[in-house]
Order: C-alpha cells, then sequence, then structure tokens
C-alpha cells in the first residue's frame, strides 16, 4: 500500500461542504466515485480542512491509501479526466505511510474575500460577500492585531464540543484592500469550526464602526459565541494552503 | 425625454452575448426586460461594446432614452431589483440628450485572463482561458510592443465587412504576471470584431515558442486574418470601461 498527498481545487458553490452525507452532493463524495473508478474498488479519503456548504478551495490537501500502482503523473491526468468541471486535481504526490492530511497538518491558510461596495457582484456573486457600507480597513486592522498570539478562541466557535481543545495560534491575520475587494488572510496551526467566518463578520462590524477595535479583548476573554459578531457567509471563504512538517517551502504565513 | 448613461457589470457564462437575437438569452433583452417592468413600455438601449456569448463585463456602457421620472438612485435599486443576479447595474447617470454610448465612446479597455500553469482550473474555468504549457511573458511583451500605435488591424478582425474602417489606435497593450494568471490590458479608441480575443491568441503563440516577437510585423502588414494567431476563447475576455469625451477621469489608457 502506498500512500498519497493529493492537492485539490474546487468551486464549492453546488456542493454540501466536503463531508460525505447521504443525497447530498460532497467534495469527498465526488473525489471517492472519481477514485473509485481509477482504482477499481472504493477507497476513503481524509481531508485536511471539512469546509462547510459554499465555501471554495485553491489548497485542499487530501491523504489516500492505494495499492493501485499509478505513477504520480497518471493518477493526475486519470483524476482530472475523473472528477467534475469544478473540481480540479492540481497535484499528486507520495508521501510516508503515517501522513495523514488532517493530523499531520501543523497549519493552515485561509483567504476570505469582501465585495465593499454599493452595487452587488454579478461576476463574484458566489465568489465574495458583498458589503454595501463602505469598510474601513485601518480599524479592523487595529482590530485584527488584538486577536493575533495563542488564545482561547470559544468565541469564535459555532457549536463548540465539551472536549475539544478551544486554543489556537492566531499567526496572520491581515486585510488588504485591492480596489473594492477586500481581502483577508488568516493563518493559524489549527482552526475551530466556522472560526475564520466569525473572524470575518466580528471585523467587519469594526469596520463598519459599529463596533470599537479595542472590543476584540472582551470578545477573547469572553469565551462564548454571543461576545462576538455574525459568521461571514461560507461563498467569500477559501482553503488556500496546507502545511505539513518537512515541505520543502517553510511553513507559516 | 432625458437621456440616461448606466454602467453595467454581468457574467457573461449563460449569455449569448450582448445582442439581442431571437430565442436565445442575450444581455441587451434581460436590460430591456427589466427596462420595461419599471418603465411600463418597452425601451430599447444602446450597449457600447456588442460582447460575444461567454464575454464578460465590468463596466458596459448603455444608453436609453425615457420619459419616466425616476431618481438616478431610483433606476439604480430598481434595476438591481429586476435584473437577473449575474448582470449588475453599478451606476446610472442623466447626460446630454445626444449622447450614445456606441457612437460617443473615444476609447475602450479591455482585459483578457489567462491560467498558465499544467492543470485544468476549477474556480476560473468560466473566467479564464487556461494555456497549460509555460508562456513567456517577456517575449509576448516585446511582441505586443509591434502591434502599439495606429495601423490597419485587418489581420486580427474575424469576418471584415467591406466598407469598414480598419484603422484602430492601440495605445495600450501590457501583460503581468500574477501566479499562475497573465492578466493582459488592452486599450484602444476602437475595436474590429474580435480583435482582442485574436491579439491574445497570436500572443500566446509567441509565449510558446511557436512565432517569433518580430513576426508581429508581417503579421499587420499581410492585412489578412490568416497570418495572425487562433482567436482565444471568449470566457478569458472582460469589457472593464468605456471612455467618453468629458469624463470626470482622464481617458486613456
Amino acid at each position: 500500500m502506498t500512500t498519497f498527498k493529493l492537492v485539490l481545487e474546487y468551486d464549492g458553490t453546488h456542493y454540501s461542504g466536503w463531508q460525505r452525507q447521504l443525497n447530498v452532493p460532497t467534495i469527498q463524495a465526488a473525489l471517492e466515485d472519481a477514485l473509485a473508478a481509477i482504482a477499481q474498488t472504493r477507497l476513503t479519503v481524509v481531508g485536511a480542512g471539512r469546509t462547510d456548504a459554499g465555501v471554495h478551495a485553491r489548497g485542499q490537501v487530501v491523504s489516500f491509501r492505494t495499492d493501485r500502482g499509478l505513477s504520480q503523473r497518471e493518477w493526475l491526468r486519470a483524476l482530472n479526466a475523473h472528477l467534475p468541471a469544478d473540481i480540479s486535481a492540481l497535484s499528486v504526490d507520495e508521501v510516508a505511510e503515517d501522513f495523514h492530511a488532517r493530523y499531520s497538518a501543523i497549519g493552515k491558510l485561509y483567504e476570505y474575500h469582501v465585495m465593499n461596495r454599493s452595487e452587488r457582484a454579478a461576476l463574484l456573486r458566489e465568489r465574495a460577500w458583498t458589503v454595501y457600507r463602505h469598510l474601513d480597513v485601518a480599524a479592523m486592522t487595529e482590530a485584527a492585531d488584538y486577536l493575533l498570539g495563542s488564545h482561547d478562541f470559544s468565541s469564535f466557535e459555532t457549536a463548540p464540543t465539551d472536549n475539544e481543545n478551544p486554543h489556537c495560534r492566531l499567526q496572520q491575520l491581515e486585510l488588504r484592500r485591492h480596489g473594492d475587494l477586500v481581502i483577508f488572510s488568516v493563518y493559524a496551526d489549527r482552526f475551530l469550526k466556522q472560526m475564520v467566518r466569525t473572524l470575518v463578520g466580528t471585523l467587519v462590524e469594526v469596520g463598519r464602526g459599529r463596533r470599537a477595535a479595542s472590543d476584540m479583548r472582551t470578545v477573547l476573554a469572553a469565551r462564548s459565541r454571543p461576545a462576538a459578531g455574525r459568521t461571514a457567509p461560507a461563498h467569500g471563504l477559501y482553503l488556500v494552503r496546507v502545511d505539513y512538517a518537512g515541505d520543502p517551502i517553510p511553513y507559516g504565513p
């Protein structure tokens, strides 16, 4: 048996998220169907990030094990022949036997795209959250700086479970404006459920002047979801990169 | 009667181009339907650029005349309420009575997006042309420089008509690489049919090493479509801006 690491890009618009569920289209199911057609047997895959319905990926990482003897190049061609047009395999590599896309990950980079203008978006309607009121990027950046570092991020977690570790090391939370588009880059060693979307939703309240930047201290300290702002919609979120120890490019934001 | 100038953004994927035709969805028809619902009478609109099927717009300009007495703000709200989600009205302004979106235009800016990587695009599959072989941007830039200026661009025109002026003043033809994306910016006083797509298709042949940059002189001099390269696909093209004399922002590339 060989373990493979696969990098996927996808448009999440028409999927009920990453994880396989009964009777709805998911990325995992589409990928497992493609692999079954190639390997002539069912394989189970592990994704690094369990992206929600509508969330996109430019670099989701997936691991799977098989004894099907194809070269990396053959896997890539076969996958792109069998996957639907809105999912694309970018690379396939043989990795150490114990590689696990989720448990071996040491950091993840997400982007969140906000279209900030007074009229609705046609071209990016499924790719960015449109916020109609002007956003103050300087105020949001000031607020973001309070959130950097190692904290209990329970206030930014949807439906927390009792036995989950709520501590994350948030290494990057940056905003850049490119014309009407405001792009958030968020890097951490691990993320809680809907954490990026809640960080963005809360920062947007700061950007609209509804909260002070210094509120972020209170929100963190509360360790309670109602202390934070709304959850930003799924369709502005992109899983960009997942890092592993030993990657050729040094990990980090 | 008042003349209005309307700026539209659209995703051209699901339309058979700008111009109204029988039994197929077009941008013009969708807009005229929305205007009919608002004005309670049929209006005819004029578009600055007659974009082909699949071509997108970030700033198509449209003129129409009506005696329906709505404020600019009311027109904008009503249009975005009636237009489908893949067409968005960005601004509506009262203009001089003789303003004509096509005949009054003094320059247009297009962008063409090429995704240059070895695997197919999932997220940008309807927004960029994927070219799998590496493109040499320096060679394409050298070729582009031969095309700048006032020339007879007949070699870059699809299905020319006898009585059309084939001379255009190409003021900008620039390429920038952003990661895997190569963006062409093309500005001219006027364009011939499918001219941007043929310029891009020809430059891509230079970028792949199939033509020398200096070939561009021969191609221009031939004044014959077969001398140029293939027509790049429609879905990578964006009409970005249309300029008029007296615009608050000085016209030009």
